[in-house]
């Protein structure tokens, strides 16, 4: 019922080339001394907890032909670090064993999932030691009459999904990284996904977790309640923090009923404000079946239908400023569409066909040249300004257009959740280039109170931004947090908090 | 379109003899020495912040006449205090000026809204500053495309609403006490209400917040944004923490579009099993516009009779062991029913009709005498051996019924949240009674891994049982919390977490 609708679905590395060195590529990022080096003793214990085929060990991480380089690159291929020890405990008992000998001996660990974040989050940095969370993947629990299903962390959300589907049932979020991608991964960066806009985020529909503390104490919060209201509510602490206060072991989660039908339709729209008026619409006439509201501009169907659909007919003839992408998941079908000219899709086929159109957007550019993606929230009133901007002030300085700096130039994205994907080509690798793009996205997102990453986190990718991006009160209250539960900071260091 | 729903809808005390004071009733609260004692020079200093209608001072303030005595004492007037002043700032700067010169001074605080909770957790133990903000009440912004709106603490939930009512959207939670309560306090204690089941609680619909902290430094979080991964989502933490962690003083809040049809019915089930069976039937039939699921037993149905609505006829015959009321609430209406012997309601009058069966129950049962009510979650499928279960325990001994100990045991509540309301009448005030039931209550929720408060909050009313409801790691990160933010505990002391 469901496709992945993203390009990210695979697990290869995309460049065949291995990426730098993040230390090397980074030298901004310095090693923390205090942190110990991993060392034969270090090995002895950890063989004492886990069986041999679950450790992954390598003298040599930084060799090309090293089996820690897929853990320790990231999925755009644009961090490396130099672990030389991979674990994949197989219980919550072995992760608390494995922390509580990590602090007491100032060992640094990065937490890793199915290694699709793109914000370089779960992947060392330097030397930190990797537990990888894929060997603990069983479903625990699932109740039939309140829909709440308890899970290891390592649970792939395809697979949840397929398990809950004969039950009646789905899963609160889609992404395209869905056949990889682990619940406890998730959960961690709080991914957002297509369904934000029906189901609302994972701080709503996480009902409990289970965290191993930096320390090894075992944080047993898996409620399986809708309502609970004793004492601080702990587990929001952990959902979207990049695994850098605890290791997230098992996560109890609500799943909706699965739909019972879906409809799709795409429309013409001749401005942005014309977005913005059949959003408003949509929502009313539609209210709590309206499960999508994507949109994209005229350039991004010019480089798809260069790209990859040449032989595909656009479903809307014409040149329009803008198109969107409605979707409803519902007990019942549309009936009367909605009231806008454009196309409904009348079987799963047409579905599929409306939806790739969309899909192929991010994975044209990239097949364009060097291609930078920016991933940017902000009120829906100015969502697409922010291209409108940046073209103007490209163009001006005549840096737009084939054969120039950027030849290409777009903007796509979530209207229901105010989240902008902005896209361009490089004209070839141009490191000033790719900065003056950086400065010029980011300054404008953060002058118009917007956020620098609405789903894909900070990781090390942005922490360096963080300084600009949040106030000094709102740092120095993330600072305390990670000072009080993880005093060593051992927990995934360098990323999301920058340093004073 | 919406009614009121509960009882608590003003602000009479009920009784009118005063309740005792609180470290009179409960000796086991000590007050903690290190706090300082409001002087002359304290409120020389809060004249130059306040104008002087917005300070309510009194030396006296346990005197019967005391003007100070409504904001000493809660709701159900169990719980009183003995504060002798109480402030009403205008303004989050006059908020941040009381806070840091408290902490300077150690003077403890109470936050206080509109005195609706029902736990004790708005009201002083001892002589605590409180900090009302009633005066601190506009709706700073709403955007009716995303339709976030701005808020100030001391907006009452209900105002809102008739804000906007006009521009189609509604508020995310409904209350009872919604002509009083407000979002300030919603938010600080994660109120619930009877919308949860189809929006979800207040983590996913709090955006952003403006909290004071401690030591009177402003958290300006109030971001507008459905997505944004920058570090830690900061705003969660003081979500309810009852007024522990700092002082909620803007609010930004996702509003959903007003439905445009609502439906009710009212069915007859047999057993427990019935209802649940029931309730899965109409999640699947109903889906997304399914509003509300709330049960009661037939022991209801016959206390309201008694008290309340002798001259109304009930609308299903027979006796039946079960009854349950279905709303939906959606772009459309309910066409076909369900599948379920019942009553549909046909217009409004009758919508109201059959909520009023409902709604009468907590009344009903108050009028028969001296009342305990309990507010508990777990699985839905135990939801209603607990009422089974206890009827055994006191039966068995010869406690039930007419004459005897506890003239009336009955249960209701939201299925939907897993939320019962047990309740029971005592014949006559027998606190071994009251403590026989609520230990039964108690041990029983904890012991089949409920929630012994699903939405009321632990305030000082529970506060003694959290160290059986709560794991020690719990606990433990909770105080490390509160230390963290908090490091001389003026925030609403003596609350939530008990000590070591």
């Amino acid at each position: 019922m469901f496709r992945p609708r993203f390009i990210h679905t695979s697990r290869t590395i995309l460049n065949r080339n291995l990426t730098p060195l993040t230390r090397v590529k980074h030298p901004e990022f310095k090693r923390n001394p205090s942190f110990a080096q991993i060392e034969n003793k270090h090995l002895e214990f950890f063989k004492t907890v886990l069986a041999p085929n679950n450790i992954l060990h390598d003298t040599n991480p930084d060799d090309t032909s090293s089996s820690l380089i897929p853990y320790n690159t990231d999925w755009f291929n644009l961090y490396r670090g130099s672990s030389s020890l991979c674990l994949f405990p197989t219980s919550t008992d072995q992760v608390s064993q494995i922390l509580k000998y990590c602090n007491k001996n100032k060992l640094a660990v990065v937490a890793q999932g199915g290694r699709t974040g793109v914000s370089g989050g779960a992947s060392p940095v330097f030397d930190e030691i990797i537990v990888n969370t894929s060997k603990m993947n069983k479903v625990r629990h699932f109740d039939g009459v309140s829909g709440v299903a308890v899970v290891d962390a390592g649970v792939i959300l395809e697979s949840l999904d397929q398990y809950l589907e004969p039950k009646g049932y789905t899963v609160p979020l889609d992404l395209g990284a869905k056949g990889s991608c682990q619940i406890g991964g998730n959960v961690s960066t709080n991914a957002g996904g297509l369904r934000l806009m029906k189901f609302g985020n994972l701080h709503g529909n996480v009902l409990g977790l289970e965290v191993v503390l930096p320390d090894g104490t075992v944080l047993e919060n898996l409620s399986t309640l809708r309502k609970d209201n004793t004492g601080y509510d702990l587990k929001q602490l952990f959902i979207g923090a990049e695994g850098t206060l605890g290791l997230i072991t098992g996560i109890s989660l609500l799943t909706p009923r699965r739909p019972k039908a879906v409809n799709v339709a795409m429309v013409a729209l001749d401005s942005f404000e014309a977005v913005q008026d059949a959003f408003v619409m949509a929502k009313e006439d539609l209210s709590e079946i309206l499960s999508a509201f994507e949109f994209w501009d005229h350039d991004s169907v010019g480089v798809v239908k260069r790209e990859m659909m040449q032989d595909t007919s656009y479903p809307i003839e014409g040149k329009h400023a803008f198109y969107a992408l409605l979707e409803t998941q519902g007990s019942r079908l549309l009936e009367n569409g909605v009231a806008m000219d454009g196309v409904m899709a009348q079987d799963a086929k047409q579905i599929n066909a409306i939806w790739s159109w969309r899909e192929k957007i991010p994975e044209s550019i990239s097949k364009s040249g060097t291609a930078m993606t920016y991933d940017v929230a902000m009120e829906v009133p100015l969502l697409y300004k922010l291209v409108e901007d940046a073209k103007d002030h490209f163009g001006k300085k005549g840096l737009l257009g084939p054969g120039n700096l950027y030849s290409n130039l777009l903007g796509f994205g979530h209207v229901g959740d105010g989240n902008l994907h902005i896209m361009a080509n490089l004209d070839g690798f141009d490191h000033d280039g790719q900065e003056a793009m950086d400065e010029f996205v980011f300054d404008w997102t953060m002058r118009h109170n917007g956020s620098i990453t609405a789903e894909h986190g900070v990781g090390v990718s942005k922490v360096n931004y963080m300084k600009r991006a949040k106030s000094d009160v709102q740092l120095q209250l993330m600072r305390t947090l990670k000072n009080a539960i993880d005093p060593n900071g051992i927990m995934n260091p360098y990323k999301v908090i920058p340093d004073k």
